[in-house]
Parts: C-alpha cells; sequence; structure tokens
C-alpha cells in the first residue's frame, strides 16, 4: 500500500454479472466473485464515471475499431512527443550504468514527495475550468460533498469561475474563504499565465483570509511573455504557498516521473506547526522518494548545456502551438492560450463540449480534449494540446481548417 | 499535490522559536513565520515521534559528530549494497539513451500504482512486531484512535502478536475481526516466513470475517525452505487478498524504486463493486505509473539471465545473514530469521531495545534497529540487516563478539 507501484493486475478485463436491483436503486455493477465485508471507501462512491483521459482514451480506442485505416492525430492528452536532449538521457543511461558497478551502486536516496499533508477536513477552492486531478483526488480523500447533476460541480468545493469575460482571473470580491486555493498557471486547460497584478491579488487575498495556496506551476517553462514564472516572484508568498512543478512537460519526463514540491519554512499551520515539518514526515515515510536515474536526469536539465537543449524543444511545442492558434483564429473562432502554455483552448459558443470533441473526431480523426472534462466553464470549449510532430500538427491543421470551412454553421454543435 | 515528487524544501534546517505554552498543555513547536487559519491534519497530530529510519539516521550522525574516526558500521536500514547485475542495469541504460532518439522517446505509459484505496473508516490489523509504514500511513489516513503511552499500540489497531512463542504466528481464535489485515511474509523484522499450514489459517480467518489481507511479499526471493512466496499458492486467496511486492531487496531497487501489486478482479467490496475498480481508477487519477525507465529494468529482471543473475546477488546476502545468525547464535542469544529473509532478529530478554542500540553503537560503532520501532513486541530484540560488503559484516561479527565475550552479563540492557 506505501510504496511507489508499478501495477499487476491479474486479469485485464473486468466482467460484470448485474446482481438483482431494486428499480428505485442506482444500479450497482456487481462483480464476480466473493464479497468480503470491507465496505468500499464512500470518496469513491461520490467520484463521477471514469477519469477523463482514460474515458478518451477509450474513446480513441472505439475509433480505431470503427476506422481501422484511419490516421488518427492525437491532440488530445497532454503527453510530450519530441526526443529528451542527449545529454540528459546519457546522464541517465550512465548512472543506470554504474549501478552495476561497487563504485557506482546507489541504493535509497534522500525521502522526500507530497500527498495526504491536509487531511479531509480542509475546505478547498479551484479555478474553474482546472486540471480533473485537484478535485478528484479531493474527492477521493474526503474534502468533497456529493456531486450534483445539476450544476456538474461538487459541493463543498468552490469553484472559481476563470473564462475570458474576467481575463481567466476569479472574482476574489466574490469567492468565500477556503482553507486551500488550488491555482494553475499558467492555468491547464486554458492556457492562460496569471499576471503579476492578478498574483499579488491572489496572494493578498489567502493573507487576509489565512489560506494556502497550491500553486501548480507546470508549463511556468512555456511563459513568453513577462508573468511570473513561480508564485515566489511575489513579495509574502512564502507565507502563504505552496508550490508543486514537475519535470514532464519541461523536460519531455511524462514517462520518466520526476518533479518537485517548494514548502517554504516560513508556511504555518493555524496552532503555529510549520508544514514542512508534516510534509518531510509524510514523504518519509509514504513516499521514499523518486527514483534516482530519473533524478540523474533531472540534475542534467539544470546543468547549462542540459537548460539550453530543452528550451529548444520547448520552442518547437510553442511553434506547433502558434500553427494551432493561427488555424483556429483564422476560421473566425475565439482562441485563447497557446502563447505561455502547450494548450490551445478554442470557444465553440452555444456548443456542447463532448458534441464538439466526437464531431472532429468523427470527421478528422483528431482526439482532442472536451472543456466540459475540466468543470462546468469548460462546457463550450475544446483543448488541443501542441505536443506533436510538427507535420501532424500541419496535417490537423488542414483537417481541421477543411471541416470548418466546409461547415454551414460552426456554432451548432448542441446535441 | 498529486504528482510523484522529488521534493526540494527552500530550506535545508527548520529553527524553532517556543511560543507561550501552558504548563498543561503538550509542548507545541512553533515555527518562524505566518500562521494560516487552516488547521493541521488532525491524523498527523496523532503521529508519534519521528520515522524510525529518519531517527536512526540523526543517531548516526550524532555518533559520527562525537567519534569522527570511527569506521561505522550500518546494519540498520535495510538498505541493499552489492551493485545490479549489468544485464539489468544496461536496459536502464539503453532505455534512456534512447529517450533521446525520435525512435526511442516515449511519454506516459500506463497509469497504475496504490494508496488511497481504502478509506478512513475501515479497520485494520496488524502483525506485531511490523514494518512502522503500515501503522504510520494507517494513522496518517484517519484509521487509528490516540496513541497509548501506556502500551505503546495506537487505538483501534489490533496489534496481533507475533513472536517465538507462538512460531511467529498470531493466535487466530483471539483476534477480533477487522476489515484489513496487513500481513508480511517473510515478515520485517522478525525474518519469519509464514508456512504454507500459517498461511491457509490466515485466508480460512479472512474468509470467515469476510476480511481483505493485504499481503507484502518484498522479501520472497529470500526465501530458502519451502514456504509459500505469493499469497496467492493458497487456494482461496484471490477473493480475500492483495498482494504487494517490490523489486527494491529482489533486484537491489531501493534507490530505483519499482515495485508491483496484485488485486485480483475476484475481490469484491461489501456491495459487491470490485476492489480492482477502485484501485485503477485512483492509480489513474493520482499516481500516472513508475519511471518507465525503471520499468525496463523490471523486465530486463524477469528474463531469465537477469533472473538468474539477481539470485546470485541474493545468495551473497543470504551469506550475510548466516555469518551474523551464526555470531549471535554462538555467544549464547537467540536468533531468528536470517534463513527466509535478509534480516537477523535477536532477543536481549529483559532488555531495553534502544539501550542495547546505544550500547551497541557507543561499544562497536554499528548501527543496528532497536526492536520497539516496530511495535512493542519488539521491546526486547535488535534487528540486524544482513545488507553489506562482505569484509564489512565479518568485521561486524568480529566487534560483535569482541563485545559479548567481554560484557559480565548479556541481558543486562534495562535503562
Amino acid at each position: 500500500m506505501y510504496k511507489l507501484s508499478a501495477c499487476c493486475s491479474m486479469t485485464c478485463g473486468i466482467s460484470f454479472q448485474p446482481k438483482m436491483v431494486l428499480p428505485s436503486l442506482r444500479v450497482q455493477k456487481q462483480g464476480n466473485g466473493h464479497c468480503t465485508n470491507v465496505p468500499r471507501n464512500v470518496n469513491l462512491e461520490k467520484l463521477q464515471n471514469n477519469y477523463l483521459f482514460p474515458e478518451i482514451s477509450k474513446r480513441e480506442l472505439n475509433h480505431l475499431d470503427k476506422y481501422p485505416n484511419a490516421r488518427v492525430i492525437s491532440l488530445g492528452i497532454g503527453d510530450t512527443t519530441e526526443p529528451i536532449p542527449q545529454k540528459i538521457s546519457l546522464s541517465m543511461a550512465n548512472y543506470a550504468c554504474a549501478l552495476s558497478t561497487a563504485d557506482g551502486y546507489r541504493g535509497y536516496g534522500a525521502e522526500q514527495g507530497n500527498q495526504l499533508l491536509l487531511g479531509s477536513k480542509v475546505t478547498i477552492a479551484v479555478q474553474d475550468p482546472s486540471f480533473p486531478a485537484y478535485i478528484d483526488s479531493s474527492v477521493i480523500i474526503g474534502q468533497a460533498g456529493d456531486y450534483q447533476d445539476k450544476t456538474g460541480k461538487y459541493q463543498n468545493i468552490e469553484y472559481m469561475l476563470c473564462g475570458p469575460e474576467n481575463n481567466f482571473f476569479p472574482d476574489l470580491a466574490t469567492t468565500p474563504r477556503t482553507d486551500i486555493i488550488f491555482f494553475c498557471s499558467p492555468n491547464n486547460p486554458t492556457g492562460h499565465a496569471a499576471t503579476r497584478t492578478q498574483l499579488k491579488q491572489l496572494v493578498r487575498f489567502a493573507r487576509d483570509n489565512g489560506s494556502i495556496i497550491i500553486f501548480d506551476s507546470a508549463y511556468a517553462a512555456y511563459i513568453t511573455d513577462d508573468s511570473p514564472k513561480s508564485i515566489f516572484e511575489i513579495p509574502g508568498a512564502k507565507e502563504v504557498a505552496i508550490e508543486i512543478s514537475s519535470f514532464s512537460k519541461f523536460a519531455g519526463f511524462t514517462g520518466v516521473r520526476l518533479g518537485w514540491t517548494v514548502v517554504p519554512e516560513e508556511l504555518l499551520f493555524s496552532s503555529g506547526f510549520p508544514v514542512i515539518n508534516d510534509f518531510n514526515r509524510i514523504v518519509c515515510t509514504c513516499f521514499n522518494g523518486a527514483s534516482n536515474i530519473a533524478q540523474a536526469g533531472g540534475l542534467a536539465c539544470l546543468s547549462s548545456e542540459g537548460f539550453q537543449a530543452i528550451h529548444s524543444v520547448i520552442d518547437y511545442y510553442k511553434e506547433n502551438a502558434k500553427i494551432l492558434v493561427e488555424t483556429f483564429a483564422s476560421l473566425g473562432l475565439k482562441v485563447y492560450g497557446g502563447v505561455n502554455a502547450p494548450y490551445v483552448w478554442v470557444h465553440f459558443p452555444g456548443s456542447n463540449s463532448w458534441s464538439v470533441f466526437t464531431e472532429i473526431l468523427e470527421k478528422t480523426h483528431i482526439i482532442t480534449v472536451p472543456g466540459s472534462g475540466f468543470g462546468p466553464a469548460g462546457a463550450e470549449y475544446i483543448r488541443i494540446s501542441a505536443f506533436g510532430h510538427r507535420e501532424r500538427i500541419i496535417e490537423a491543421s488542414r483537417r481541421l481548417e477543411n471541416l470548418f470551412s466546409k461547415r454551414e454553421a460552426l456554432f451548432n454543435f448542441v446535441e
């Protein structure tokens, strides 16, 4: 239960057998096997449907069944595609090689990481739209109430609307206090990087309310303008913020798995107890550190040669984003993001984002992500990932132009 | 919050400033900084002291301050020391190298792992003694009551005594039902591998009670006799058990970080809902998989050449264990383990294990682990790790013989 694990389920497919269900009860899928007397985690019962990205993968597979010869282009899940610079891959290879020598062998490393820090009693706020793992993880840990079909929201979670109408920054004057504020900048999915003025307001808001900001800067390396790349560029942030980040999109480490967390020693719980102490305790007990080979790669990324090489790859993805932005803009659609982030956020007013997703997939064989997967505020949007080989991005742009220039009404996607 | 992370705290040391404390209250250490209004996770407030292994590392550093020229031998934390076979390290190096080529680059892998599955409402049982992370993690997630100084136990956790008096297997006739039974075999720290008869009783007990066994087989590769290496060797186990395991001690991957979990599709919650479905959902949302480089190494371990090479390393550690067992036995001490596990468990009747630990460290410069760190049943025991270079194991044996043959009373360690 407490180690980082790759998982081997004993079976690949799960078969269901419907059990007798009273008509007035929600249908409960039942497995074939032995019922223990262990109750299911009630927090997991609250969780809605499937996680967004596996759901999209499933739809991609269904599409391939239907069109086995289609040349599918995936601009859905934000997975990097370009090779890692050799400086960095060689560092990891050398580290791995050395593990078979007496001098080079290393066992356990320093024990750090993060999870479980805040428990189930805290209240949380998230940007709407935002990366679904913030909400889903909060639900799993028991911080949320029930899901409301009518609003598409969980109770006890504060959804902070971030759209073009407010320059993608919440109206803090009407935002209630919460213990925790998840804030991702540049935002996934909108691609908006909060300005310095916006982040100053956010830090002030957290200080006034005694809240903690969990600031996710995973896409900071994509910032083109002078937006802050870290919350700690804002004076006073050390007393109210934790920053989480990752080598995934910075260095193409989506499969290598490495990230970091900054917990300032100035950050204290209401009792005065330092947050860093609990963070350290949890990490030592439950995590035990990232792979030492991955860490060797991380260090190489921070060398001047590695850093420069990485930025060439980032520039490549940014050029992809520019191509996609221009494509949608030329079709008369409102396009956001793509300048400070590898995501392009396209508005289809009055549409249902799953319908747009389905039509684009059916007619162009391109995988995107429906905006509603990121929260109710994404209901009329589609997220396009700029990760991909250049020729496929260009081909995708051509197919999209072809679809939308032929289409009678651009905005008629409601099902 | 939800990524696997290496951690960089912004500061290395934490400075404390005592705040006004009423004499009747427990002293609350306070940090220098800004008190947010966010309450500390009450589960973390329950957690006792420091995690065992960082505490021992701290004592090792203190010892080095005191004796800067001492040649310290660490038989404490069970960290592997011998090189990884080249077949395996080269697989990882080749994988890492290929990441800088267009053909070899891979991003996200399959999303699997495990944590948070069972929530805070389940009741748990653990072997006493056992690896402290089972209890500590259960406390953090909110499954335990308060710590009782008098007994050295947390409320709401069932401690199943496993000592020489019951052949290291709990008296199930007097063990109350719990939802979850953590069971580690071969056990860390006692080194006892449960026999087939014992495991049949355990599976029967779980079936009768509708419990789920979390079976930790991390040391299975060290089994010398015909004890089962997996709980799934026992008929009926698929309906009542999850097995967790690791490449750490199997292949020296303590720093590489790779493990696996087996969740049978036959295992169902009381409602009939398959456990594997929730496991998969959590893993996809909160984990995202182990490093792909580490996984390349894991696959190489399972090739016939890799598997054979690994077992040579395991045999080396087992020979170390044999030397340590013989050393303690020759001194007239009762010694357990060391045959089916890389740990030797030595009884010092009537002693206090921290006193034994301290005396051994002071007089021989050898780091061990006090048994009480693994639960109250370890109060008179010391755990010796067999991971180490052969010459250091022999040197440690020589020093221990020297200490204990000179000592007037072997058993007088109470402070």
